[in-house]
C-alpha cells in the first residue's frame, strides 16, 4: 500500500508568538480592539509564521483547472470550450487572477488537470492530462480512485513548489465551465444536507437554470449513496479534478507549515474537503470572503471561518483571496509598525 | 454678507464616462457582475474621473484633530490629553494612519484646530487654535459661528491644497477624545431620532458608560432644541472642530471634482452633515466601511450608502477608508487591465 502523504500531521501552530504579537498589539497606539479583524489576522499569522511580526512578501497564487462531465446535464450557462479558452487567458495576462498577480507581484502559476480538449497545449500552463474532464456524474463516479490520487497528488506539488520559493501565502484558484454544481455535490455530501440551499446561479443561471441544478445534484447523491463520514469516496464520486488538487495544495501547505488564504464558494467546499481528509491542516486556513453563491455562508460556517471580505464576488480564479491579500500585508505593517503607547509618549486608558 | 461658498453647486459626475466603463465592465473576460462591488465602484470612479479607465495613484490624507468639551461629562475612556499626544504620534509615523499613509504611498497632512493645550507646537502639524476645545454642549453651544465658519474654512483649505497638488481621492481622518458623543449628538439631531441608538463605546465605555452619554446628548439635545432643518445651528450647538472641518473638506473636493473616500462612524456623520449642507456633494463620497460603532449603521443607511467593508475597526483617523484604497486601485486595475472576450478570444455566453 503507498503511503497516504495526505494523512500525515500538519504542522504546530507557535502560541508562544500568538502570545507575543498579542501582547504587542496591546500595547500599540490605539485602543483595544479597535483594528477589529486586522488584529486578529495579524496574531494568527503570528503563529502561523512562528514570529511576533509576520511578513507577507513572498505570495504564490495557483490557478487549477479542469472540465466536469455533468455539463451534459446541462448545469451551466457558458459552454464548455470556455475552460480551455481561459487557461489561455491566465497565461497572456487578460484574466483578473493575471492582473491582481501582478499587480500584488505575486508568483502565478496555471495548472491543467485535464479539459475536454486532451491535445490543449499552451505555453505556460502545466498540462498533466489526467483525463478529458471528469465523467459525467449524474450516471458514474465523476473520477477512478487513480485520478483522485493524481489530483491529490498535483496540488501536492503546487505545494511543494511554493515552499521551494518560501513562500508565506498561498492561494489556490480554480477555473472549470461547471464547478460550482461538483462543489455544491460534494459539499452536500460532505455536510449531510440537501442540495437545493447549496445551490445557486454560479455564474448565471436563472431560477429554473438553479431548480434544476439541485434536482440533477439530489439525483447523483441518491444513486452514489454517499456518506459523510467518507469524504475520500464523496470526491471521487462528485468531485472535480481542481477541487480535489485544492484540498491537496490546502494539506501539503499545511504540512509544510505555509499559511493558506482560500478564494470563494468552491474553494471553501475544498477546505472543506481538506479539513475532512486531515482535520489538523483547519489553522492554516484563512478566509478571504464571502462570495454571493448562496451555499457559501454553510460551508463556511461549516468551519467556523471568520472571511475578511463580503463584495458580492462570483467570479473564482482565486481572485476574492488575491483581492484581500493588502490587507493581510496592512495588517501585518501596522502590527510591525506602529509606536507602542510607551515609544510615542501617548497616555493609555486607565486599566 | 460674506459668500457663503459651501453652497455652491458641486462638480456634475460624467454619465457618459460612465456608459462607456459600463460597456467596458461587460466585455471583460468574466461573468457579468461577477466582480461585484469592484465593478460598480470602479464605473462609479470612472463617473468622478471623467474618463472611461480611472486611476487612484494621487491619494490625499488630511487628519484633522480637535478637543471637546464635552469631555467633562465623564464620557469617554481615555484622558483628553491624548488628543495633542496623538498628534504627535501622527507626525512622527508611528500611530495608524502613519503607517497606512506610508504603505499606501499617500501624502498626509495633519491639522490641528484646537486641542486643551493652546500652546501646543509640534513641527509638521497646521495648529489653527479655534480654541482651546469646544465648550461643553451639555451647558452652552460647542462653538461660536465664527468658529464654526473658521472649522468649515479649514477643510476647504485642506481640499484646496490637495487639489493643487493633483490629488485623485481624498481621505479625511479625525482625532479627537470624546468625538463619537459630539458625532452621535450631530446625527440624532440631523436625522430627528433618539441618542441611544447612536451612542456606541466609542473606544472603550462599558454598557453604563454608554447609557450615560446617551442621556448626556439627550439633555444637550433639549437644552438646545435643535431642528433637523438647520445642519448649520445643529453643527454650532454640538458638533466638533474636526467633524465641521471635515465637512468643509468634502464639501470643498465635490466642488473641485475629487472623489471622496469616507471612514467610520465620525466621519459619516460629517458625510451626512455635509449632504445636509449642500446636497450636491452626494455623488462625490464613497463610502469606506461599516465600523463598529453601533450607530455606523443608520448613519450610512440615511446617506444610502454601501461601503466596501466590515472588519469591526472603531479606530477612526481615517484608517478604515486607508485600508479600502488597494481594494479602489484593484478595482482600478482590472477595469483597465483585463482583456476582452474578443481580445482574448474566449466565448462569452449565448446573450
Amino acid at each position: 500500500m503507498t503511503h497516504l502523504w495526505w494523512r500525515d500531521a500538519c504542522q504546530p501552530v507557535d502560541t508562544a508568538a500568538m502570545t507575543q504579537a498579542t501582547e504587542r498589539q496591546r500595547q500599540l497606539t490605539k485602543p483595544a480592539g479597535s483594528l477589529g479583524q486586522l488584529e486578529t489576522v495579524a496574531i494568527r499569522l503570528a503563529g502561523l509564521q512562528g514570529r511576533e511580526r509576520p511578513r507577507l512578501e513572498q505570495v504564490a497564487i495557483a490557478v487549477f483547472a479542469g472540465d466536469h462531465g455533468v455539463v451534459a446535464e446541462g448545469i451551466s450557462a457558458y459552454p464548455q470550450s470556455v475552460t480551455g479558452q481561459m487557461l489561455g487567458n491566465f497565461v497572456a495576462g487578460g484574466a483578473a487572477i493575471s492582473v491582481l498577480a501582478r499587480q500584488l507581484q505575486a508568483h502565478l502559476e496555471v495548472v491543467d488537470l485535464g479539459t475536454v480538449d486532451p491535445t490543449l497545449t499552451l505555453p505556460g500552463v502545466r498540462h498533466l492530462r489526467l483525463g478529458a474532464g471528469t465523467a459525467n456524474f449524474a450516471h458514474q463516479p465523476a473520477m477512478t480512485e487513480a485520478q483522485l490520487n493524481a489530483a491529490l497528488q498535483a496540488g501536492h506539488d503546487s505545494a511543494e513548489r511554493a515552499a521551494q520559493t518560501g513562500t508565506q501565502l498561498f492561494i489556490g484558484g480554480e477555473m472549470g465551465i461547471g464547478n460550482t454544481t461538483a462543489a455544491a455535490a460534494l459539499a452536500s455530501a460532505l455536510l449531510g444536507c440537501g442540495a437545493a440551499t447549496l445551490s445557486g446561479p454560479g455564474t448565471g443561471l436563472d431560477e429554473a437554470g438553479v431548480r434544476h441544478k439541485a434536482e440533477v445534484i439530489e439525483r447523483a447523491l441518491a444513486l452514489h449513496g454517499l456518506d459523510a463520514q467518507d469524504p475520500w469516496r464523496a470526491a471521487a464520486c462528485v468531485g472535480g479534478f481542481e477541487l480535489v488538487a485544492l484540498a491537496g495544495a490546502y494539506l501539503a501547505c499545511a504540512q509544510r507549515g505555509i499559511a493558506v488564504l482560500v478564494d470563494g464558494f468552491i474553494c471553501s467546499v475544498a477546505a472543506l474537503l481538506a479539513v475532512r481528509l486531515n482535520p489538523t491542516c483547519r489553522p492554516w486556513l484563512l478566509f478571504a470572503h464571502h462570495g454571493a453563491e448562496p451555499g457559501h455562508r454553510q460551508v463556511l460556517d461549516a468551519l467556523d471561518a471568520d472571511p475578511l471580505l463580503a463584495l458580492g464576488l462570483r467570479l473564482g480564479e482565486g481572485s476574492g483571496a488575491a483581492l484581500a491579500v493588502p490587507l493581510l500585508r496592512l495588517a501585518c505593517a501596522l502590527h510591525a509598525d506602529m509606536a507602542t503607547f510607551a515609544e510615542a509618549a501617548v497616555a493609555d486608558r486607565p486599566a
